[in-house]
């Protein structure tokens, strides 16, 4: 378990001043984009199931903010119900090479610790970036075979979350061990949901969140857990993985930092999609091609794209219509975008949407598989009604941190978001990008996102 | 999924009515059994720390009750502290053949949801049934591959759990089957603990008790599931399993009674060492031998023995020690049983017990592996210090369906429980013991646990 020791031992002395610039700067960026994402979910289904259980099981008043109510209420809860918010609208980042989507369990679990524990801006972020590190590289260790049944942000996410708490709870060694244990126990979260367009993503980042939470608090507490989750042969691993990859749980501590691999999502639907939506976009443009002249779109695709989106042909809902890669296509070709307003609009009603989405068809690549996932590559062959077959390509997809999205384009995307749903108005919403950019100065995250919340 | 889809059609249409005379009895005596575990672990490592857990991310009060301490608090956080309790004295009851602890998860969710809601003792009652039913078919469906890295507890008692309160909220079959997708992508719990002696089994059955119960109450408010998360090929057979038998899920529903089928615990260590204890102990009064004139004793058991408690050699502490055969088998032979004051008092710090531990070997046996997980069979070679080999048998363990305690044993093992503890005086113990076999006449079980609870 050496590797597993190394990476707790990492987490135990990594100081906010260790962290390089460009690391600080990105998780306040991932960090606002996580928070439009949290925005743009209030009062769509089913977040309001959320809001109500912790209404219900909850406190009525406490130190951590939901993000959706403005409501106090108790750490665990507000944990839950602002990751269930922030998976929602499929606007949230994800790293590539790990399948894990970080902020939507991470900064929900941080956010409610730290306004719990009154801690500042600069702990909320060194927290975070804990939290990233540690579930990056433990999500390249379970690898592709886990991935194929598993939901790793629910799974991996659990410890991600827990390890942000830790380092919020000031953990040393021994104790992230301890905390590795009790978050990899609860680890769960299976692709199932995905054939019926049920609820259960957000389940999961709640779940993945708040348990992770629970195992931090219960691990100050003095709690034990398996010495060795993750590589002991009745562990995570073992159980859950048949290409698990030890070395990749320590590889590159305090070198490299995974997390400004992470990528922003620019279109609002499964990542799975981006690559084939951008190298369409970018052949459309290419050729000046219409919708209308187009025939047939073949994607080649990486496997993992065909176990998600492999199992929706015609989507029911609009959820279910971000993991239809002939709908996101449909978007895209006729109407150049697939945003939030697009999906919500046009995604399931625009007749030309749908006879596009039958124009499109998934094939395993081999160039393109091998690369997965450390490289999510964008191909796809078009043949036009005038008989042409024509070739798009990118090799990193809009949010790639090659191909990144600037502070201003992030800003006009939380603009975006928070409009969306109605969550913010746009001086509301310049507020709290400012008040983002100001995480490092900010003395207390108690109250950080205003209202009425009681301490 | 036409196994799933019968099971929850059965579990929907299941009346009290209809529930056998023996059934309703023997669920009477299993909820005394378990009350008697939940009140065994007051103030012992680690239940105070779920307690203070539940204080500060619960209500200050509420409906439902924790057994330990009397205060009231939200449905969701008396499940959570009451499932730990009852799982950690190791008294209490398993079903063999899915090798599935149903009171520890099963009650605490029931008990909780029952108290919040209002519900009648018989509502208790059938609700309870329904979760040891579905419980019990899910373990077995999972099958031996599952339980060799997975504390089916854990993983199938959030199911079990699940179905409970959903019967409690009057659940048609369309919500059962969308709960158990919302409890079973929830299913975690990995064995990896016991080799630390960790608090995990503790987490297990609190985390599958609340989480069954999360599962029903959003479920309840419009949460969906996946349609096949058993049998789908995303699902938890594909994912934690590799000899799942889908037949099992819908076998025998309505004329098989499987909760009949569950064994109480005699003595207070883990299950595995039972069969081996009673042999040797049946042995040694039939040849009239003492502990001293014990060589070397070769226990021959099933492999699920050998992975639980093969890890174990010399026990760190009293709950490992519940894992250990050699100590198990000590304690039987120096000092006729292996009940909790013996655990307590000598299992670490009695010579002569560790000294017989040494003697003690376990081995894989063809017939007890190939008879299990159905029959526990127990079977000893002892060697005498005078050079004789001799054998011990016993088909059924002592507590078993077969060879089972009666209500006066019930009852004098509650007493003992209570007693160890000082959780309760006899005359308390006694009172609460009358309230258990009037369980069906009580109107509503809020408040049943007398104490300050506040509604």
């Amino acid at each position: 378990m050496h590797h597993t020791q190394a990476l707790c031992r990492f987490l135990a002395e990594l100081t906010y001043a260790q962290l390089p610039e460009h690391v600080l700067a990105r998780t306040e960026e991932l960090y606002l984009d996580w928070l439009a994402s949290a925005l743009a979910s209030q009062g769509a289904h089913p977040i309001p199931l959320f809001e109500r259980y912790a209404q219900k099981m909850g406190p009525s008043s406490g130190p951590a903010q939901v993000i959706v109510n403005g409501t106090g209420t108790s750490a665990y809860f507000a944990a839950l119900v602002n990751a269930a918010s922030s998976h929602l609208v499929e606007q949230d980042d994800l790293h590539n090479s790990s399948v894990l989507h970080p902020a939507t369990v991470v900064f929900p679990a941080a956010l409610a610790a730290a306004q719990d524990l009154g801690k500042s801006g600069r702990e909320l972020l060194l927290a975070s970036v804990a939290g990233y590190e540690a579930g990056i590289r433990i999500g390249e260790f379970l690898g592709r075979s886990h991935y194929r049944i598993f939901h790793t942000t629910a799974t991996v996410g659990t410890l991600a979350a827990a390890v942000a708490v830790g380092k919020l709870l000031d953990f040393n060694e021994e104790q992230f061990i301890n905390l590795l244990g009790s978050a990899g126990t609860q680890a769960a979260g299976l692709w199932e949901f995905l054939r019926d367009a049920a609820d259960s993503k957000q389940l999961h980042t709640a779940k993945a969140a708040a348990d992770g939470l629970l195992a931090a608090y219960l691990t100050a507490d003095g709690l034990t857990g398996a010495r060795n989750i993750l590589e002991g042969d009745q562990g995570l691993a073992a159980g859950m993985s048949s290409d698990a990859q030890p070395g990749k749980l320590s590889a590159g501590l305090g070198s490299r930092w995974a997390l400004v691999e992470t990528s922003f999502k620019f279109h609002a639907s499964c990542r799975h999609t981006h690559p084939a939506a951008d190298a369409l976009l970018d052949l459309m443009q290419r050729e000046g091609l219409s919708a209308a002249q187009i025939s047939q779109v073949q994607t080649h695709v990486h496997q993992g794209a065909i176990d998600v989106l492999g199992r929706v042909t015609v989507p029911a809902t609009v959820h279910q219509a971000k993991f239809s890669m002939g709908t996101v296509l449909g978007l895209i070709a006729v109407h150049g975008h697939a945003g939030l307003p697009e999906f919500h609009d046009l995604a399931l009603s625009d007749p030309a949407v749908a006879a596009f989405r039958d124009k499109v068809c998934m094939s395993l690549d081999p160039e393109v598989d091998s690369a997965y996932p450390q490289r999510w590559l964008g191909r796809v062959t078009v043949t036009t009604t005038d008989g042409r077959t024509l070739h798009g390509a990118i090799d990193e997809p809009k949010g790639d941190p090659g191909n990144t999205l600037s502070r201003a384009e992030l800003a006009d995307k939380f603009q975006r978001l928070a409009h969306f749903s109605g969550a913010r108005t746009p001086s509301q919403a310049n507020r709290l990008i400012e008040q983002v950019w100001n995480l490092r100065t900010t003395a207390s995250m108690a109250h950080w996102l205003g209202g009425n919340c009681d301490d």
